[in-house]
């Protein structure tokens, strides 16, 4: 239990630095024990601070999870389940919970986040209003604001990297993609990073003008212009999300290597689950299957994490040189893993660990967190448990949110306290939004295209609301080879598993409107006589009682 | 299965006349087999309609079923789990779907519906902007808004009421309390109708001034001034609700008839379910069954019901002259019921019949609905129901309001066609807002004190997050006395149930930010690509197969 004395002594840290990669697996550094890559910079994080070695998203793809991030809330409560699906313009964000202890949630680089233009007009929110442009930013005040997606079809016109690259000597209409996201193939051709067989050859772009080393200049501008000013700063890179292409040296850096076997087997083809033998079946998990793409494709993810790693280190130096490293918590996660060809899928949009289980490394610079340093934890976390615990470390109170944030802070873990953690971490994954859609039988719902997983220290289960439920034991079945659901030895298993979901679902925050410290007020003995609604008294001498709080 | 070539002939009705009561038991109408009130006019509606005998509110308050009647969403949707719990406001009401389709939602009387301020500041929606104004009105326009609540402690300056009866001579500070709601005692003395012991007294206000002659009224001078305009009235009563007191000749109607017994026995105090126990120790729950209660209180009820019936017979007469009888469908119905004693209870709040089912007629003048005038249906149906029923009615579409609309239009009952209807009814309770809550042990979230309550034809089970579920078999048992569900016999009966609770809460539509048809588009093949998203294509010639669709 925590000790409050101990908890109160705790000055607040300065800022936060909430760093985030897209599409990074749990696995794929050093410090996790990648066989070869090496990310000293993110290693020297893990030794500073806490190492969550079993932490999960809430959502199986970039834009329900990223609001699970955002708002501290599972997706069934923020509602935004797939990518492009705006946000309910009444879920609080980050920004709003930040900014009610005076520090502003600033974003330099990806959010994924849709505002929802339809509700702004109906609730006729001025479109120039500073409340609007909060709400549309997702709550951030937008250092630079890039999803890093730009589509020539859809490319915005004023995008500052694309000025920058042009200030660098590139023109054209979408340097993002002729430049940034392309390469000169084997013949010398101009080649889209969007087709995989551009991946083995170097972006055109050079690694100093790259995406990743943009969003860190970024990042370490803001922190200069910052001065002592406090700041959550969410650093967001957009890699190593596809189109995987990275520049030289890191497009070769990894060619020779021998690479791991990838995680499947012919058993898993044989699957009658329906969703599943769709993805299978889909161009993406065909593509990403393929001999070629492990061999060609993987090694240039792989550059792009360790290119990551090498521009962490630039910001971590400057870091230091204006001494932010001592009284700033640095956060370092992702928002989903990638398939790469694991369980014959690729991308996300399912609940194996290879996308649900994310790095996470906390560094909390202050001295109730010496004890934890340098270590590695497998207490069960999830990507809503961050809001509360940046809440909690820049000063805030977590008790009037209550109506709000789903997640627990992780500041008694960090500072080595006995945990009352919870039993298991919940993720949500929907297909209806995929191609493949079609070709998996329908639901009554149209929108009930989804699983939830629920995920203990030793099972994985899962709820199809298409096809049979699923049953993994981790602890038997680390790679998830075996489904037990029918396997009548787990029928214990699952019945509870299965209540506990029931019971996760019953507990969500859907009621948003007030707060627990309302319900306890309105139901104060005496209350409603004092406001004057006067019910179930006989006469005056029991209406005097009842205004007493003598009847209740 | 609905014919839809008969469909498509049906001419939308005009207008809608939607009568509530509220607190109005099922079972006290003459058409529903009360033994000595007499109904004619209301039961003149049944005979020209139909009459659900098996309807149920989906709230077990005012504030929480008004809201699943004015959402058409199950409580756990619109999260306005209670009286004065804001509405979001992002929840689109009975006003938005209405006015999509050209008609104004028109309100006389009640809503019960507190705007969400907080959010307004938030969202800096102008205060005096018609938007503000159309959600700070339940999406009502309000001819006459009057919760009828209005303790001398915060009574509005301006009430039209309370003006109503000053111009009628009645002066004061507050005669809404000091005129319609108290009485003469029997020494003479001026009592608050707010005290039980006031219910056998007639009103100093005289009938024809009463809030439901002056509220029928504002409804009549509606429709004379609406002309040929089409409109939705939500003839909104705020009785037979508390202050039990009528007018005379109403308060002596039924003092001398036969009562019948209460629905409660011995053998129910005995319960040791928590908070059934807390119910009946309550000062409500007391005060209720006392047998002066009985004695005294209900005559006073059934005479407002009877009040309520007499006037509705001057606005269906008044509707004839103004030829508005053969345009406009009417519902009637009510918000809950009142235990009035039945099981020790008093008022609402829990899931027994008394307060869940509720009186429901609908008439459809088309000729369409010629082959069920008359007659009495025991389809489950919910209060949900109805907002799908008035936008089919009024010509709309229900398909484009799939994330909004949880109900089911009864158009087809209405037309007498096969009814593919849903197998059970959910109402949700909540006891937290009560006085009573702290004497019943904790939850470990304060707002999870609810319960949630099934029923289909035959059983009715109750999922209370605090202490046990319940099981009543309504076909052996249709008084609720014998609960069942620690009864081995019945296991099986609770273990499916209990399933299909679960599969109701999956099935939510808590993600209102996107219609079905978006999901459809969405995954459509090629759609990715077309947007530019190029994914999991190896080459030129994988991208234009999958540019024209071929895979998916």
């Amino acid at each position: 239990m925590s000790n409050p004395e101990q908890d109160s002594d705790a000055a607040p840290v300065q800022n936060v630095l909430f760093i985030m990669c897209d599409q990074l697996r749990w696995d794929a550094l050093s410090c996790a024990g990648h066989p070869f890559v090496e990310t000293p910079n993110i290693d020297r994080l893990a030794g500073r601070g806490v190492r969550f070695n079993q932490a999960f998203v809430n959502g199986a793809v970039c834009g329900s999870s990223r609001m699970s991030y955002y708002t501290g809330r599972y997706v069934i409560s923020h509602g935004a389940r797939w990518n492009q699906v705006p946000l309910e313009v009444t879920q609080k964000t980050m920004g709003d919970h930040l900014r009610e202890i005076g520090v502003p949630a600033v974003l330099v680089g990806k959010t994924h986040m849709r505002p929802d233009e339809q509700a702004r007009e109906r609730l006729a929110i001025p479109a120039n209003s500073p409340e609007w442009l909060f709400l549309s930013e997702c709550g951030f005040s937008p250092e630079e604001h890039d999803d890093g997606l730009h589509p020539d079809v859809r490319v915005r016109a004023d995008l500052p990297y694309n000025e920058f690259l042009r200030s660098h000597g590139f023109s054209g209409a979408n340097p993002w993609h002729s430049v940034a996201n392309s390469v000169l193939d084997e013949n010398g051709e101009l080649c889209s990073g969007w087709l995989l067989r551009s991946a083995p050859f170097p972006a055109i772009v050079p690694d100093e003008l790259s995406e990743t080393a943009y969003m860190t200049d970024r990042a370490i501008n803001f922190m200069r212009n910052a001065g002592n000013d406090r700041w959550c700063l969410h650093l967001s890179f957009i890699k190593p999300h596809w189109p995987y292409v990275v520049s030289d040296p890191y497009h070769a850096m990894y060619k020779d290597e021998e690479l791991p076997p990838p995680n499947r087997t012919e058993a898993e083809l044989a699957t009658s689950h329906p969703v599943i033998q769709a993805l299978h079946k889909s161009r993406i998990g065909r593509a990403m299957s393929r001999p070629e793409t492990r061999r060609l494709v993987l090694p240039t993810y792989l550059g792009l994490v360790k290119q990551i790693d090498d521009h962490l280190g630039r910001l971590f130096a400057e870091m230091d040189r204006l001494g932010r490293t001592d009284d700033t918590m640095i956060v370092f996660t992702s928002d989903h893993g990638e398939y790469m060809g694991d369980h014959w899928m690729g991308e996300k949009d399912w609940i194996n660990e290879e996308v649900v289980r994310v790095p996470m490394i906390i560094v909390d610079p202050r001295p109730q967190a010496d004890c934890t340093r340098g270590t590695v934890t497998n207490e069960l976390v999830e990507a809503i448990d961050l809001l509360p615990t940046f809440v909690e470390a820049l000063g805030g109170e977590n008790e009037s949110r209550s109506q709000w944030l789903e997640g627990e802070s992780l500041m008694p873990v960090i500072r080595g306290q006995e945990s009352t953690r919870r039993d298991f971490v919940v993720c949500e994954a929907d297909w209806g939004f995929l191609e493949m859609a079609r070709h998996v039988p329908g639901v009554d719902t149209p929108r009930l295209q989804r699983a939830t997983m629920l995920r203990n220290e030793r099972y994985k289960y899962v709820l199809s609301e298409v096809g049979p439920n699923l049953l993994y034991d981790l602890e038997e079945d680390p790679d998830e080879q075996h489904e037990r659901c029918s396997d009548q030895n787990f029928d214990r298993v699952v019945a509870d598993l299965h209540e506990q979901l029931f019971s996760w679902f019953r507990r969500r925050r859907h009621d948003t409107t007030y707060s627990d410290e309302w319900i306890n007020t309105t139901s104060e003995p005496g209350n409603t006589a004092k406001r004057g609604i006067m019910i179930g008294y006989w006469d005056e001498e029991e209406l005097a009682a009842g205004m007493r709080g003598e009847l209740y």
